[in-house]
């Protein structure tokens, strides 16, 4: 890379970075996704069930008994939560693919302007 | 690979994706395989019980009480599907395995006329 | 790393070991932070509970049974334990990163005054 | 390697082997003292309770409730079992450990005397 001019260098660099954090990005997207499958089937399983049901809620090593219209209204705030928050990954993935797009483009002219013959070498 | 004719780098090149697609293949039997063995010691230690046992199912971070002839449909129902999942899984590894041994042979006779001397350098 | 003078190939082999040493106790503190979590999150759970809480307690593959007032004393003690640990663990990274910086200093002095033209090269 | 005697060779491809199967065992073994510290923990807390408690055992994503004294039962034969095993690795782990000593001793004597000068260089 020494033998590449600075501003391509800059923008070679600026490339990773976004890399970086759309890798970043995707994986929390990846792993909210995935409480949020969970709370959904939990919330599905919970409706499926009577008033009377019986349920205990998890906390670290523990069981709790809870009654089923708090632990509903739990897990509905939860799954808007997450929801709200994919939403937002979502925009902040697209902002950082515009991004992306465009440095590669710019990148993409000034190597074919080549203005140093060692950037094609 | 540059100085291999393109007909045999065609060849790798499908031999790899092959390898890929059995090593993804694989990696999804033993999930799948896991569970089931999951469901099918659930099933085994839900058939040891008597008919007025205490059972709750796990669904996120909650523990619901549930009936046990209920849950006992609901895992029978769970392990069949995945029986038949595998066995689609396992004829799909028998193709896999077929075309991988096709190309195998293919390659080997076609390195082994070798018309290119660069190939056998 | 041949042509280094032996001196300051000891003190790189030395900043290496340093900073395995800081690696190894970030891990075991982010292990720690993370049951201390957990241990606080059971606790706050806990506490929201009435007198009367029905609470389970996780023992390998088994729940028990347990009284909320003898969970919550064990918890607590559980915090404090944790927390005890985890300030240690903070006073070792210090010593550690203390120790760093002064390896690194001197590193950069003995580099500095280069007798050795190789170490420049 | 091209250039060691083929006995070398040998040995130097016997070593690795068992390097491999040391690493094997060794995985094997702290799996094993893994569930074995469970069952112990969970043997522990079972012992703390009275004639009456409540247990739920873990099936898949089941819990079943159990009897205090058939879990006991249970969990002691487990513990049994793991112990036989886990002595029985240990034995294994010896008699490798033996094969490597000796192994490299006979690599060491064998490079001492080295009739071929490439193994030196």
């Amino acid at each position: 890379m020494n033998e590449l001019p600075p501003q391509i260098q800059n923008q070679l660099a600026q490339l990773q970075q976004i890399q970086q954090q759309a890798q970043a990005l995707l994986q929390q997207k990846s792993q909210l996704e995935m409480v949020l499958r969970e709370t959904e089937r939990a919330l599905e399983e919970l409706k499926k069930t009577g008033d009377d049901a019986v349920v205990y809620k998890a906390a670290g090593e523990l069981l709790i008994k809870a009654k089923k219209d708090e632990v509903l209204k739990e897990l509905e705030e939860k799954k808007d939560s997450f929801d709200v928050r994919l939403k937002s990954l979502a925009r902040q993935e697209e902002r950082i693919q515009a991004r992306f797009t465009q440095l590669q483009d710019q990148l993409k002219a000034a190597l074919g302007k080549g203005p140093s013959g060692k950037a094609a070498s």
